[in-house]
């Protein structure tokens, strides 16, 4: 399948290196505002075609895919151009930020028969089907627990007075809509939506959280979920049965490690190499392959699910966005 | 300085072990309902006097300090049955369920010259004291996140049917008031009353919470408490700033082992053998011995502000007790 990459970022590189592994994907083309940053990554990795106008791009027939990795503000209007021109989609996390425009989008994938993808690692990787079968065997869940806190390259120039996208609620950043969100789909994807959300951030004076403490309130269960870029700690996953645990590491983007606890029974323990990103593009392109379009919509379904915690998390801590 | 014990389980026996470490305290009598079970705890640690009733006991001129492990729900008429007959009083934690019930103790200790303790490991650490020496060294904190979660030996029985006190909201049972209430007294230790307190507990059917999590809102940073008698996982507390982290395990009721983590520079580690009451009775012993009474009302000022959040997350969760 032909893929046109919209943006030349750091997750447009580590995605055009992850396609270049799977046979199925061949990158046709790249779309950058500026011919430079386009050629440079089309140089990297061989993608024949540079374009610096999105809808030159999408009027283009060999493309059959589009891989959009632009700031957070943009995707939903970019997914709706593609999807109109005919074009599968795979649009980088967070999704879009708003249930409605996820409806409008799902339903206009549906409608003209297409595929359409959040680019999320955590759904994808073997250690996550993993937890949710090991689920049974740590008895009532009680707690769950997620840390994803990661200094920003970006929160120096915060602090400087500059205000960088992923730091710009106009760009619908911060560390709820970037790294806990892995955090939500990791919890949201095993249990669907919870009773109840709150959501307690640490606000710079821009209005952007720059981490913050997300409560998920199930009837049985309650899960805690913190994401900083303002500060780093080691990154993990707990879930706390009344008979067990399941811990993964480094945490809910990445499943890497998942060990498996129970008072008086030896530890099980699966341990992945590969990226994370690599389980994500290799299922995907099985879902294409095989046509597969329930699997498209299930996992759809489950974005819609994340958009409708994190929107109600941002209307819950007031976030103007 | 004499002690007369109250009670005669678990952490009474404990108590009276570290007791016997310390020069300056001599056990003297033990009450106990049971005239079996106070002989039992008299013999095991050469105890001279048995009392079956407490008023009896308070009139033995030969006790100086009263130390109370009974039940929650006790502590505060016991206590104060011991100020007016003119003892010094260690009161097991938690002290007393409402801030007016504290107000009422404290101001009666201080009008009668007692010293008046909450018998709480946490304060007493030597790598507590370290932790608050290191907080300048972690930069701007930015999330708290204490987690204290120990499969109580009493949940299977509460399972079964039974009440044992520890669940019995009638007694001020439950893992906010036992277990969460250290990481409340580690935090409010450090930084004092939070703006902000909810608490989002695990209920089962008696009303008591199994399991929770206390949201603690300080207006630079954010704490979460995770405290449950329902599951168990490794205990920790960690302080995240964005200069460094420090780690103490295995966590707020037994600070055993600190680290100070900052990138680009060596760890710091501090690590103690000593069990975590030992220091604490080391501590009150030194306060008496030099009759530091500032000391001894300074941490009761910590106390009240403890039963203060404690009061405010059971009103939040509307935990009836």
């Amino acid at each position: 399948m032909n893929i046109g990459i919209l943006g030349t970022g750091s997750i447009a590189r580590t995605m055009a290196a992850e396609f270049t592994k799977v046979p199925a994907f061949r990158c046709e083309a790249v779309c950058s505002r500026q011919q430079a940053t386009g050629e440079a990554l089309a140089q990297q990795f061989g993608i024949p075609k540079v374009y610096t106008d999105y809808d030159t791009m999408l009027a283009d027939p060999d493309i059959e895919l589009v891989y959009i990795a632009t700031p957070n503000s943009l995707h939903y209007a970019q997914t709706k151009a593609a999807l109109l021109a005919g074009k599968n989609v795979l649009c980088e996390k967070p999704f879009v930020p708003a249930v409605a425009e996820a409806d409008e989008l799902i339903a206009l994938a549906k409608e003209k028969h297409l595929f359409l993808f959040e680019a999320i690692t955590t759904a994808h990787h073997p250690n996550y089907a993993l937890a949710k079968q090991y689920l049974d065997d740590i008895g009532s869940l009680r707690i769950v627990s997620c840390t994803f806190c990661q200094y920003s390259s970006r929160y120096d120039a915060l602090l400087s007075g500059q205000v960088p996208p992923v730091f710009d609620p106009a760009c619908c950043g911060g560390a709820l809509m970037d790294l806990n969100l892995y955090n939500v789909h990791f919890v949201v994807g095993l249990f669907g939506e919870p009773m109840r959300v709150s959501y307690h951030p640490n606000l710079y004076r821009n209005g952007i959280d720059t981490s913050g403490i997300l409560l998920l309130e199930y009837p049985d269960f309650l899960c805690q979920c913190t994401g900083a870029k303002d500060c780093a700690a080691p990154g993990s996953v707990q879930l706390i049965g009344d008979a067990g645990r399941i811990l993964i590491e480094p945490g809910s983007s990445n499943c890497q490690k998942l060990r498996l606890v129970r008072p008086g029974q030896e530890d099980l323990c699966s341990e992945y190499s590969e990226s994370p990103w690599f389980y994500e593009v290799a299922e995907i392109a099985m879902i294409l392959a095989l046509k597969d379009y329930d699997a498209c919509y299930a996992a759809l379904k489950k974005t819609r699910q994340v958009v409708t915690v994190l929107e109600a998390a941002r209307e819950d801590a007031q976030l103007g966005f």
